[in-house]
């Protein structure tokens, strides 16, 4: 049961991570932020963040997994279009 | 420490599922979903079935929650996106 649960918990987190790997690889290539709404960024961010201290206090490796990566995504999308406010 | 866990976990889940607002809330105002890449709304249609069930594997009330909530919203966005590829 462990196995399948797990299993089905590294898809979904494959799933959702990787859902945004074409929104970071696009501001990646274009360097474009302006179609993203910085409201969207901030709550997504928060998002990722919380639920990776989430994961960390249930001790659960799939969300701790999931969103460290998320983390990774969005915080680079959301370095982007801060520099692009500031500028 | 389970009341802060369950804090941290909602106000995620929150973030999480109300980042998706906007998107369901523009659909349903304009019905128009040919900027939204059927790939994408697959994945995250996917994504939100297979956390809800990890939720439910792991008796997890913040999981299945959120992922409820998420996977109505991208549900409809899914159902209207379909329908305007078979039309």
């Amino acid at each position: 049961m462990e196995f399948l649960t797990l299993s089905v918990g590294y898809v979904a987190a494959f799933c959702s991570t990787f859902g945004l790997l074409p929104l970071a690889l696009r501001v990646w290539r274009t360097g474009e932020v302006n179609q993203i709404p910085i409201g969207m960024v901030t709550v997504m961010f928060i998002g990722a963040l919380l639920w990776l201290l989430y994961g960390i206090f249930r001790v659960d490796q799939v969300i701790i997994g999931a969103n460290a990566i998320s983390l990774l995504f969005i915080g680079y999308v959301s370095v982007v279009k801060l520099r692009s406010i500031i500028k």
